[in-house]
């Protein structure tokens, strides 16, 4: 027996997504089915509204659903330093933090020679151009991933941007906090000690 | 900063589907809103699609997109024998073996006191009009999953039949084919033992 068609394509659709496979993708669909049908068509409505809705801020790249997306617009940031990061998802984790209070600049990936996106697939474009029309701009942050693509993509923007004499700066790498030593890998490790920081002394 | 409410929407709605977390539901969504709008639309309309036209088959329960599924329409199958399943995917998985060719009867869950389940809440009242209506029907084989629910459903199908001379089965437990005995727990183990099969002698 076949399955009827349209639970096949739903079930073919959702396992097109990331971590999703076959058997997920029918468990979720006959889950849906079988007592949940007002979050199918919820799943349905939203999905839609936010493909059609969400287009990306011609300021930073980010996902936004106004003109310009609510960093861009927000007058009480700091409009000198703008954060570079892959995707829309790192501007979320950053802006959890609280800590960073400067605009950002969305990529949407990196530059990967064996998956053939070159720099002109990113948007690098907008960045530069950007950076041309604000020569207020005093800092750049690279937060670009970690790894071979998001470092190589990090060194080729800074390369690019040396001659502008912008101050480029890089997320700092070590030991996250909390963590202990011996469960951070070597790398981790070398970094936090190479780039030690002194205590400053009470008092001074 | 927030995020736009569409995106937000489409996060809180995957996020409810069983085994997606508020993380995986946020990659989920941009991984959609950043290159593949296109599969946005496509789980849209397809899960919209899948929950108007299915329904379940007034014969048997199970989905269908049609008046009665196309198992209940098959003049092939043997109609004198019901294998009773928890659910549509357990169809599947049934008939994906190629071994068995009567109907199916979808009880869409388990009897379950802890999580108010009564009898009346899954389709047994289906079943029992169906038996009585076809007293052709002389096998039923009750394929309620293992495990406290499943098997005290089972139970009760089976005390409720037992006046009606209907012969009741029940799927074999035992090592599954290709597994180690080291590897199968106890119960199993012990379920193997005590349903040991003579092997027919070559020739007798």
């Amino acid at each position: 027996m076949r399955q009827p068609e349209t639970i096949r394509q739903a079930i073919k659709a959702l396992s097109k997504l990331p971590g999703i496979g076959q058997k997920t993708a029918n468990r979720l669909v006959f889950y849906i089915l079988s007592q949940h049908r007002e979050l199918g068509q919820e799943i349905s409505d939203t999905l839609l509204q936010a493909c059609t809705s969400i287009h990306l801020c011609p300021e930073c790249c980010n996902f936004t659903d106004t003109d310009l997306c609510p960093i861009c617009t927000d007058a009480e940031r700091n409009r000198n330093i703008i954060c570079i990061v892959e995707s829309a998802s790192d501007v979320e984790a950053i802006e959890k933090t609280g800590v960073y209070h400067g605009l950002y600049h969305v990529l949407h990936g990196s530059i990967s020679p064996l998956r053939n996106i070159g720099p002109n697939d990113i948007h690098l474009k907008e960045l530069f151009n950007r950076l041309l029309q604000n020569p207020a701009i005093s800092e750049i942050i690279l937060a670009n991933n970690v790894g071979t693509e998001g470092e190589s993509t990090a060194l080729y923007i800074a390369r690019l941007l040396q001659p502008s004499g912008i101050k480029i700066s890089q997320m700092a790498h070590g030991i996250p906090v909390g963590s202990n030593l011996e469960f951070a890998d070597e790398v981790t490790l070398g970094q936090a000690i190479s780039n030690r920081r002194e205590i400053e002394r009470p008092g001074s």
